[in-house]
């Protein structure tokens, strides 16, 4: 498993939403921080910690195919030296679906390292009126 | 209104959970850094932008009074040089329930500025198991 590099926190942003729009595990796992105490919040779901736990994660959420695009809105963005959050809307829209789904509200901070800028930690969750039960339902 | 100064993330945190616990609204709103483009979500709730709005919101959390004693656990910390994320397990227990509640998910990131460390953004869901259906029911 190789990290990749990334120049910015919006570098790194960039390629987790293709990554999730791809469902490219691999893609999605060189996103993250791998030797950092990583941390990931589904919508509705638990704190999963750890690169093991993150990433099975993903795979299960990925495991049904590319689906969703997403698009984002409201960004807030407030960058430091060596963390950077970034607070969006996600707006993902699946083929089929006639209605548009409630935004899912999402908090990722970026960690600089040696490799560049990852992800730290996510957390996610269903704006009001959404009805997803679990992750997949939620990000398909 | 008065800010006041925190040295470290830790002073701030601390400060936040004693605001909790006390129902103080003023002792709440000069733990966010007011110069900042704060944000907030509320368990089951919509991102709050702006200090009015999340002054506002806890104003409402707050108007039944201090209820809940909160402990954190599971604490992943990493701390910058601006930014600090702080991800924490809160467990709000509230006097007359037997039934312990599920905990809430929270992340949490202060900025440093010239007042010190100031709270800029909070991220809190409600694990699964937890039925709360507002800001209060959850934090009460």
């Amino acid at each position: 498993m190789t990290m990749r590099f990334f120049a910015t926190p919006q570098d790194a942003e960039a390629a987790f939403y293709d990554a999730i729009e791809r469902a490219d595990l691999d893609a999605m796992v060189a996103i993250w921080a791998e030797d950092e105490e990583v941390v990931c919040t589904h919508p509705n779901g638990e704190r999963l910690s750890g690169f093991a736990a993150v990433r099975e994660s993903w795979r299960q959420v990925f495991s049904v195919g590319p689906r969703a695009s997403v698009r984002l809105s409201d960004p807030v963005r407030r960058e430091g030296i060596l963390l950077a959050l970034h607070c969006v809307h996600e707006h993902y829209t699946v083929p089929g679906e006639e209605t548009p789904r409630p935004p899912v509200i999402a908090s990722n901070v970026y960690v600089r390292g040696a490799q560049g800028w990852h992800l730290l930690s996510r957390h996610a969750s269903c704006a009001p009126g959404a009805v997803a039960a679990d992750i997949s339902a939620t990000l398909h």
